[in-house]
């Protein structure tokens, strides 16, 4: 035991000057880009009593905080209690999970409300912001946790924040060629958040891999109370889930719908997710790792189709077969993803993510195609895909040919800035730990 | 050590086939009937924009979700994270109560979106369902939760299913009996939730009962940690309760109403639990036990009365009163339920949810028949008992007595459906543990 | 070992009557006074359909219920579940933490209610509380959580009961004095909540100096999953410190405008704290006292200005500033405080409130100062600073002033109140521990 520990020591995993001088710089970076482009929007600023009467609103009740500020919080406690606690479960890397977590969703809201904001909210050389933008950025800091997943326990904070910075800035391009150039609708991001962060931390951490792992296994695993720690990220994710996938859809019905929507899949997810973790065991007992995580793919694939008139039962059936597809991925694909591929995802988010990101796209993408403005009603069809001005002719059918192209350019991105960034992270100076150190907190923290 | 062990194992508690065969067949039949019947409310369809001129509404914000999403999402962290974590404090049953309440927790709410909404929300041959659905579907679970409390750790996934299916029938003939028939008042469920659904559960486990249970005494009490657990499920139940007691009552005034009421009930209650806890005690050291449950008796106390015109400082007294019947309770009345009754009340919810649900049940019908035209205003009096059409000439006193008889028939159901469900579970099929091996992680689970 | 603990042993801890009857009279108190003085404001009495009529409200959504319910919860969830379980992370006082907390809160908001009330809702003889006078009754008690970060684990229940009862009464004149006579603002109480409570308590702690604590200074520490359920309450501290300071904002612009503001200070001050937590160590790792506490600075120090025009990067800058002050607080200045000064503060909250209070405070001085139509808007300027009335010819130099006097007021209420107060706590009547016995459960707890 004494040999490899030492062995890793010849690693210099110090963060003393290196992190300090991340995140002042990169602080201050932003500090001065906020000053010089971000201001309120019309809601949030003092002029907003002027700006009522022009918009001919009759109580400050309109005004969009009181629309979507509650969902925006639930989406809040998802990223950092939600994410960070699902992540605890290892016995010896909870400060990690918790900690790292919340300092790139921390960096990561700021360069995503700059990024975002110059793709969509850019007006007279000014970024300004409501609380839209607050959920958005905490949207896209939301597939990076999900990257963060697959290479938890095996990075320096440094490279989080490198891992940060990029994919932030890949994640609004993708959204932006997906939601503005393919007039894609996907208001609970199975494509943009769940597809793209998933492939790219998995391509990430194909890149970073690291052949001598298993000097580390003991602890790759949970003990008792690190898995109750983990079980509060899973429940606040999924009971907040319906908030996260209306947060920013239409007023009214939309919202409303892509709550109901959602409710209805992860119940159903629950049920399939339980009967194959019994009977893919021996014993049929039941395995914490699926009920912390297949749980919650029922929500991942309504992303998408869960502000349209999918209905409550088409949710169960999609609810119901991510449950399972997520389940058989935990017991199959992972260890076979891991000997043959070389892919070690430390949380599974090829279960979680990625392959209920491809079924949410995919349900979008025939929800979509099988509107008709009977089931809609001639307004509503109109409202619910924004078949307004130049995308006026856009019929369902091929509304649902962009979306399947949608999960395409996803996955392209994913791919390709995946393999990029995994380079820049590979580089021998951010200050990873060596193998035999990796899953252990000591490394970063005063234990 | 090692001989009951092995006794134990002659029990076949693999739920290998058993468990999924259920969570899938019960899921498909959900998936039909959804199919059959479960529509969205027009406030949810994509049909609003014409509804909205039908209803003559001018902004989206009028939309029911706005007024009640909020409360909604409370409510669901309180059925499952404040239920689950509340159970936790067994030592090594952390697994079970925050699994198993997960598991019967997303199947109830199927089947009473399905059972509520025949009974409720049925038009021209659909379920139509919108935010106020998902909130009493949770409701319903709820009850089903507290009769979990009373039979924690000694039984199997599958019995716990099965108590599911038919408690939630139950509770919404129930339901429909006191709402619709006697046209009782009870938003925040002090009998239909508390009182039948307690009753309900000591029912069940009396019939249940296990006369070597003490072999597994040793699990039954809790670890330093496993009680901090238990206290975010506390918690985040007292913390929610206003918004428990407020979900589903009629906008404005009486939603605000019920919140104060139910936030100063609690306030109180906290002070006489820790009053007694101490007091109880010989050497005058507080109980976590009644820490964690006595102290959320002020909010089952006022379900019934919190959105009448209950005031603050009737609140406070019903606050007082709960708090120091339900600490009374655990100290002298849970050993003589179990040694004299035979009634093995794992959490002890007769302290928490039937005695305080039977206070609520008789300040509700004390609050109404005091209830009058000067306190309520004209239009208050007649919005708040809602004494409409037939019930146009229903007098407060009357009113009172209805509500009396609504406990009266909440009871009865618990018993007589406790009893018939507590014959069923007897049945050797389930797979329950034997008495040593109760309050186990371990035999459900993969520790 | 054992001297000592026998030592400690002849200090009578016993509470039986003691807690018992301070607090079953309290509550008795409690019922009296809100039975003579409290009653529902307008928009929760059941009159509220006349007064509707009167205000020419159109929707029961314009029911300030509907304006402030969601930022109430949250709040609420910072009192009970942030503070309690930010203060967990001692390694045996777990109970204490989040126990007494639940304790002297659920007291203190009842007599806030009154105290506030009597200042501030007095109508006709009566107290009307809404919903906004349950988010001032948690933020006052708010303040007494503060103080009881600095004597945590040294005091025994009635102690703090006795600290909650003197300091919600001077909160209160202090807050009367602000908020009416100087006019200042402060809705997130950087002042009134987090300068005065901090320095109240530190004054406090100084006055009860326990010369041999370092008897009990191996408990002093925390443990692995002690510094988890920590960083719950950190979360959820930062999480939902944008709908603190938004809580009592005025309507629309305001509210909207201090979230946006609080969620990007916070977000700079995580960056600010790692840095400042790894350069001082000497192997640069990070140090989880700083991150469950200096990360929230950032909330402590927009919480005057939030509601102004303080604009997205001005947050950014503040909550850069306070984290590296708070984070070189606990290295440097808090033993500085106990070896220099004798002030013993457990949870370091003079570098997490009072420090970012003064902080606040200054800011809010500067911003309001800083204040010009040009920026807010002829509206806009007269109603976020109320200049209205007699105040209609004050002008922002001269509100900048009075903010800075808000500041001195503030501070002085807290030296002379903790000094009264600390004095009346010295009393040998209220059965505190022996320094031997300090930070550990099983004093006031069954563990």
């Amino acid at each position: 035991m004494e040999r490899p520990r030492h062995q890793g020591m010849t690693k210099n995993t110090s963060m003393r000057w290196r992190l300090p001088l991340v995140c002042l710089l990169w602080e201050l970076a932003m500090i001065v880009l906020f000053g010089v482009f971000v201001r309120f929007s019309p809601e949030a600023d003092a002029h907003w009593e002027e700006e009522k009467r022009k918009m001919n609103l009759t109580s400050d009740i309109e005004n969009d905080f009181y629309f979507r500020y509650p969902s925006f919080q639930d989406v809040h406690v998802m990223i950092f209690v939600g994410f960070g606690f699902l992540m605890t479960f290892l016995k010896r890397y909870g400060f990690g999970a918790v900690g790292f977590n919340f300092l790139l969703a921390a960096f990561g809201i700021q360069w995503a409300l700059l990024m975002q904001g110059w793709f969509h909210s850019f007006k007279n050389g000014k970024i300004l912001i409501g609380v839209e933008n607050l959920i958005n950025a905490d949207f896209c800091v939301g597939s990076v946790c999900i990257a963060f997943g697959a290479i938890l326990g095996k990075t320096s904070p440094i490279q989080l924040l490198v891992l940060t910075l990029f994919q932030v800035t890949l994640f609004s391009v993708n959204e932006y060629i997906l939601l503005n150039l393919l007039h894609v609708k996907d208001a609970g991001g199975s494509m943009t958040i769940h597809t793209f962060g998933a492939y790219f931390g998995l391509t990430v951490t194909r890149i970073l891999y690291r052949p001598n792992l298993e000097q580390s296994k003991d602890k790759q695993g949970s003990v008792y109370h690190s898995d109750l720690f983990a079980m509060i990220g899973t429940l606040y994710l999924w009971m907040y889930w319906p908030s996260f996938n209306s947060a920013v859809s239409d007023h009214g019905d939309a919202q409303h719908r892509a709550a109901i929507n959602t409710y209805c899949s992860l119940a159903a997810c629950v049920l399939t997710t339980m009967a194959f973790s019994s009977v893919l065991q021996k014993k049929g007992k039941l395995d914490m790792v699926h009920i912390q995580n297949a749980t919650l793919a029922g929500g991942v694939a309504v992303g998408t189709s869960a502000e349209m008139m999918l209905t409550p039962y088409g949710s169960l059936i999609v609810g119901f077969i991510s449950g399972i597809v997520s389940t058989v991925g935990y017991v199959y694909l992972t260890p076979f993803l891991e000997s043959r591929l070389h892919i070690q995802d430390t949380c599974g988010i090829h279960n979680l993510h990625a392959m209920p990101g491809l079924i949410g796209g995919i349900v979008g993408a025939i929800t979509a195609a099988a509107a008709t403005e009977d089931v809609y009603g001639k307004e509503g069809f109109i409202k619910a895909f924004d078949f307004t001005s130049v995308y006026q002719t856009r019929t369902p059918a091929v509304q649902g040919g962009f979306q399947a192209a949608g999960i395409m350019v996803s996955l392209l991105m994913a791919f390709v800035g995946g393999a990029l960034v995994g380079a820049i992270l590979k580089l021998p100076v951010w200050g990873d730990a060596a193998a035999e150190n990796c899953f252990e907190d000591d490394v970063y923290w005063e234990v």
